[in-house]
């Protein structure tokens, strides 16, 4: 018996049921899933900070694992509910860049509307897509069901532009991600693009209106407290941090703020 | 092998080890329990908010699920425990109207005070019968133990009047359930009671001294934002709503406030 | 087959990926484990705290649960990862204190530091040693892995000086170790501790600069509203509560505060 693994993010909140109706729908169809909540504490309607907890904690998700993210503002609208398979798992959701930057990551293979009544609960409700439309094709597809019989294949899926830094020359643009509960600022300037700019050990960095000569390092520890560093986080971005400090706090920043770095 | 569903609902919060005690006791007795957090963030002591999060929740998961639920301010005290059985599941907490509204609308079949020490641990202390007392029988009944052991059965159980709306003539009366995280004003008017008033596209509410005409929509995203709308939402109640807006907060509303319409 | 219960007691939140990144780690290696959240909610980097909950939950686990617990300000730095064996299960987590109450508790057969290589991530970043060494670790246990494979036994890991009270005379003095989310204020002064005084109704209790004549009850229901109790929590240590009140906020009290008893 293979293990059937399925993941939930959402901006549900851990009080309301939903997040447990999404559940009791998926057991009711596949008993032996192993739910794990990625989390539901995304910020309401915040698809970019959902994408990227998303991609984050995808990567580390053994092969076959079922993705489920619901952010979706538009629900009940036009908008398409996406499955994506990719070289390692599968994503269930929205069509509106919420799995994108989690499916690029791991090579998309081919990605499908779902559109097949048969695989929705019988009674689709125009506010709770999670529970009556993405939960059960989840769990349909834990339990063996081809992606095929889902829907159609889509082309023109949504592709977010915070999903990428941009360089011109010897300077990256970006932009923040996310902030971590430690204040640590996360941006979209990934690992490799730091290793095309062939940097040292200390980096100049444009953040809104301020400039900071930083030092790059590769721990919290490492420098002494209450100081700046940047660092590849363990998510694979650049991260600004302050030993034992709280650097978005000290920086006034907030998701989607620009950051340039040369 | 069937599988052991077991959610819990309580006002124990996410910090405090409360909940992962409860969980101990029930992997102690039965290691093969999938348990299901409903939500641990019940404002303490609402038996109200429990009660309308439980009944929305339950509904959703599959034949012989055991739902325990712990918002229990009398706990300690004469108040009985209560084992209560289902058409679809099984029920277990305080005898304070928590399991009320949810094991009614699955019907109940009977109802049980816990009595049998046998199926407690050794020790029940005065504060926590979550983890001494309800987590143990949760256990004991999805290992197999017939209800019949648990102790006699009981007739004068709390039946909450904040379980259903009143109709006279043409005027629904009811009260605010639950606020959810969107800022929806969820009510325990039906979707049933609804239908009674053969309500069309627009409907007079009456909200503590102010009075709406409301759109009647199927989905947020159908009228512009920033609008109210009353909608059944997904639970089956009369929800009041602004789309991409907070309506609890526009309305100052909180749970237990009045409601009429008509 | 043997269920192999894994627990996790960090200090990264409900929001951000980490926890999630760790079950992922997990169920790569053990697809088959049961992960139980004790907490993802200990306030940033508070040892004390992080050590008085996983206490409190660990003592109701079956034998063989494996208690991984990060809370851990040195990660990067020198300090040893420890996988301790007790005589009840097994904890995994940075030497800094925070697994020492717990495993003592349980009574502690031995204490390895984690060194081995092959039973970590294949890289090891500098700044989570929660997904990159401890969720393995805990994985490979559950396993069969046996301890001896993990590293050499280390004999002067870190016994911090908040797990006990001290008594002189018929003086007991301790310190507030955790105040839970009904505002109850835990110490760590212990039910053995207080048998030693014969302590009968009442006790004086010295609070900061307060001193308090208060009644020694067994539930929180038993006294007034709104009235002082001095009581033996469902942890085993000695509560200072308000019936149906916060009596942490009455106090002003917080974590570490001095507490005398007599």
């Amino acid at each position: 018996m293979s293990i059937k693994i399925i993941t939930l993010t959402t901006d549900f909140g851990l009080t309301d049921p939903y997040a447990a109706e999404m559940k009791a729908v998926i057991l009711g169809i596949c008993p032996t899933a192993t739910i794990v909540d990625v989390t539901h504490e995304v910020e309401k309607f915040n698809v970019r900070m959902g994408a990227y907890i998303l991609a984050s904690a995808a990567r580390y998700y053994p092969k076959g694992a079922i993705h489920v993210a619901v952010v979706d503002p538009e629900v009940g609208t036009r908008r398409e509910q996406l499955l994506i398979q990719t070289h390692n798992g599968f994503f269930i959701g929205p069509n509106n860049g919420l799995l994108f930057p989690a499916s690029e990551r791991e090579g998309i293979v081919e990605v499908r509307q779902i559109t097949n009544h048969k695989l929705m609960l019988p009674e689709v409700s125009n506010t709770f897509h999670g529970r009556d439309l993405f939960a059960p094709a989840a769990a349909y597809l834990a339990n063996g069901v081809a992606p095929t019989e889902f829907g159609p294949e889509i082309r023109n899926f949504v592709k977010p532009d915070f999903a990428q830094a941009t360089r011109i020359g010897t300077v990256l643009s970006g932009e923040v991600l996310y902030i971590d509960g430690f204040g640590n600022v996360v941006t979209n300037i990934s690992d490799r693009d730091m290793t095309l700019l062939h940097l040292r050990k200390c980096c100049s960095i444009k953040f809104n209106d301020c400039q900071l000569q930083i030092e790059i390092g590769k721990t919290y520890g490492q420098i002494k407290p209450h100081q700046f560093l940047a660092l590849i986080g363990s998510q694979g971005y650049l991260e600004v941090a302050i030993n034992q400090g709280n650097a978005a706090e000290k920086l006034g920043a907030k998701i989607g703020d620009k950051i340039s770095l040369e």
